[in-house]
């Protein structure tokens, strides 16, 4: 996205929060410590962060100046934060506020905690990285190893039970659904998982298993089982997975499940 | 079923929970708070709903208040949540109580949470229903859309990852397993999910995807996954799934997750 | 394992928390009240199995009290524990520690609570096992049924969506991944669920429904159907799964995920 | 006070929490659980004291239940709580809302507690009646015995360390300062405590010790120790007090901590 | 206390919880996990001294095993602690059950974290005594220094706004009422706080300040000031104290809070 | 104080910390979080306001902005903190080290919590400072309403039942011990509180009410009630009080509690 596009994002988030606030003052509170209080994004998204990752091991102020630390370390984070807020609002039907990601959604909520806990892994902070990661997948469901490399533009749609390992590699762009697998195989220490081009959309409950390479704008059809490299601009289905047709544009934009046949 | 016995179902209730009281003491408070001392089937469900939905953002007895409101609003609410817990009594070898289900099963509470948020959902009120969407998403792992249309007599057996989606419909008396999606495909807004027939069984992992219709008291094998309408009284099996043969009874009933072949 | 091996893992524990505690501060007393405090992993378990499992209908001091319980009565339990955590350092090549999967994992706190459920179905106290089962399903998204009967040596990757049925069998040695399924079929309440065999490798996402058998050493690719009887040290794949090559080593131990052709 | 002004009350209360949510945002969530939501006063005092007096092992939904169940059998309830927030409004220079005894003033709550309290013990339930006693003097650091009998339109201002004992009676009317004392003589179960006379004005940490009698709008001043009675219109002061003056008009109303000399 | 008295307290309890327990349901596992579930009192008062002591900072169950680690080194704690439970039954007329003490009276409870805090202050452990000292002064408004040595018998009652300063000196059998100091006098740190002989009851509100000693069965009035030493068998009254007459029975026992005159 | 003697404060805090936490590992992540973590006093004590006077109401993170917000706006608060600190540790014979009432002392905690307040109240926050105000009282017992106007080098002692209203003036290097009463007299709206002078020191429960004046160096001794002007360096005791002796130093820092006579 351009800067621009991206600095408009915060001001949108905002006029949601207030509307929503006066359309449901039980809950107006709650839009208001999270978003209206907030000068920026940072702030906000610091707040949301520590609330929902705090537990009686760590208390919600600590987390959040972790948060803080590596935000002002790393400029990168708030920006991918944002444009992951952006994919859904494009992506996801159901989704037409800015608001609902950074509110409410728990692949989003998962994917900005890992940005966070990755951080902390190259830092060298390897037991709160873990206990980041950990505390994540027993909240949300959501298994991200801090070392994976993930790009931003990135959606995880409904999120429940994606796993993604340690040493998968996901550029920009992408978009998944719940139930995704990209596992490892075998117990060396060496690359073991995935590498996903940009613009890939992978279906609910595909795997895609071992060291292999799904080209650019490739889709993944759900509930496939992939354990070879996947060309660009492809489709694949079935278990083992196959190609079965071609992909003109991004599909993790568009969002079509359909596969022909 | 007929009135006189979903009439049945609350004293029954509370003769387990009784039962219960004395069995384990230490859940004795548990179960004359959540059971035996409320009059009526609505007290008790709406005391459990409120006290799972609850979170810091949004107190326990305003969860309640707003539970109870929709309650008196459509008494069809009721009868859902009583036909529901029929189902899971009559259907899950597991389950022999009616008392198990009210207390325990998440797809149970998910569902009911669904029943409220549909209600919120229909008076306008977006931004609770979403927020009651979302908590259910996290705590229980099932994602149901508020503005999905679900009938009564739903089983949802052991729940952690089902996705149902904005525009799906469900007929009465359908059972499913733990992480079946019902899916979108493409991000228009029209009607872009499946259509369930009454009685229909849908095995677990199973993915429907897109506007298809799945006939009367049809069964969905495990792990198959549907992009085609599927005829009333067949069973369908795999990626993608094929007609392998034909059900006489209702699936949902008998839960014999067996097919021909 | 060999005894004195089984003995070894504590101390081993105690030493990690404590380099662990150093590196960071934030995390001490999480470190100090979980492990550090405690003179024998009897102590630290319970301990940390309170904490997880504790809700407001059960306060975690009467929990604790419970799981001291059932571990003084079964020595087994404890040994198990043991072997569990050895399952995780041995075979999952993100876990390097053993203080990891006794802080962090939740399908080895889903598996201990289990074991904690399991003694007390045993004693007939099936209020509290139920108690337990879905509290697990629902802070884990691991539902196993408290009846079912499960060796040592059991890991559980990943874990969410993980269902386990009341008459399973699993025996020693065994691995699984996330969204596994040991399903049950029909609604009698004779044996209806799988039987594992020793040293068996389950793929993730695969589904193995009703009293099929699964021999010694098999291996099931990721995203099977399953519902016939697996030959001992075969590997079978697909929907529905097909005999596709043979295992010569315990696949549980390599967790290769790969399969031939 | 005349029906009509009381039936004013409850309007002004809304008035003014609207007025305060709209100024401060972050507690907007508050007011609207605590007054704006609720039709009546009854349903807003019972959510507020519920709140308050909730804890683990009592969680607020059955408190709330409790209050509402001696507010529905006994209407004199509702009329004494609001008498007493008036008693606050026109007594206590530094309140000018009536929201505020009701939301903030520990003297209000813990004297709202005891009502409840009173009303169990006349119903025979002393276990809950003395659950409420006392978690109020830890909560509020305000003892009243729930046998104790005392009338409406009653202030205890700022109210730490206020113990007024189990056969105590006070009349309407009366004020009172934090670390007053309406003390019991003696291990006997008769009349031990002292009854206090309407309008009676009670200063700061006095002590008022035995079965003795302090007559209608008499004034003990600031830190006095009474052990026998008061005649009425009557000041006294002094350890032991000694009359020092007369009143004319109620000293509770006005509120003069002066004495003559 | 003989042996066989304090022997025979603990069963009381059992006896009145149960009763308690089917009089109030919604209190029934309250009384099972305070008091029914174990089978000695150091079980129960760890478990009560645990629930009440522990916060954010200290989790329960570590706070129980510091109880714990205490009393099994120091077996005059329990005995302290059950002659305590005796002293409030046989003193207090309001107080008709050996339970309520136990559960309910703050002066109780603040009165027996003392003594694990006196006993961690002689292991050398101050920041944690430190810490119990300032938690109870926090929820129970009673502030006993871990230094100060009282012995047994003692009986708190309403105790909000005790302070009893570091180098005080408590005989057995003694009895306070709230809001009493014995404080210190200057800034140096010899012993500048009083000494208080066996039998002595302290009247509500008195100050006892500096190195002064008051006599065996003496009693203070409320709301005294004393500066001076108090002889053996007096009664003393006023701001300064004076002798105001003799005392033939233990007044920590009778209660009279009469004074001659 | 001199600034370099203020400035010397933090860093002597955190070495103090750093030597409890090595000694107490239970507490060491309360130590990290609270001092160990952050780089200056501002920081800290913000955080550990934050963690006192949240509530279900008002999140920790919400506090700890409005405490940032107040200390960054008028930079005296801070100063006046310090200089609250140093003066427990100068006076308080019990007080060895300046972590203690940072960390614990309620007097410490509450008047910083005014000071909060106090600049809520005067940029026309006025709900807001109502809360703190309240909350205060209900946790700490010490009831100081945010218009009073409060001075540096002030201690509460020991803090129990304080009340400060809402015209008091108190200058610099003034003590006071628990149940002290800065009250009003009559329901007017004017001046109608205490002003009391630099180094003053009172007592113990002392009361003093109206508008009247103690002036510098005085002593009023404890159980004292003032209701006329007290001189310069004079000590009054009695009820009411008298004039009684001189003072030449500052008693608020000798702490000298004897009177002459």
């Amino acid at each position: 996205m351009l800067t621009t596009q991206l600095n408009g994002i915060w001001p949108k988030i905002k006029e949601e929060a207030k509307k929503a606030s006066m359309a449901e003052p039980g809950l107006a509170s709650h839009y208001h410590c999270t978003v209206l209080k907030h000068e920026n994004f940072t702030q906000s998204i610091t707040y949301i962060l520590a609330g929902l990752l705090a537990s009686e091991d760590l208390p919600d102020m600590l987390v959040r100046e972790v948060c803080e630390e590596a935000m002002a370390a790393d400029a990168a984070i708030e920006t991918s934060m944002l444009e992951d807020i952006n994919a859904s609002v494009e992506r996801d039907a159901a989704c037409d506020e800015y608001l609902t990601p950074l509110l409410h959604y728990k692949g989003y909520h998962a994917l900005q905690a890992y940005r966070i806990s990755h951080w902390l892994w190259q830092q060298g902070r390897k037991p709160l990285a873990l206990f980041f990661q950990n505390r994540v997948s027993e909240i949300f469901d959501v298994d991200i190893h801090p070392a994976a490399n993930i790009g931003h533009g990135i959606m995880i749609d409904h999120a429940t039970g994606v796993v993604i390992g340690e040493t998968t590699v996901i550029e920009n762009d992408v978009s998944m659904l719940h139930s995704v697998t990209l596992g490892g195989s075998g117990c060396t220490s060496k690359k073991r998982h995935p590498t996903i081009g940009r613009g890939v959309m992978i279906g609910a409950g595909s795997k895609i298993l071992g060291n292999v390479n799904v080209g650019e704008a490739a889709k993944v059809a759900a509930g496939s089982l992939v354990r070879k490299d996947v060309p660009s601009y492809s489709t694949v289905a079935g278990v083992p997975a196959k190609i079965v047709g071609k992909c003109r544009l991004q599909p993790a934009k568009t969002m079509d499940q359909q596969i022909p046949g």
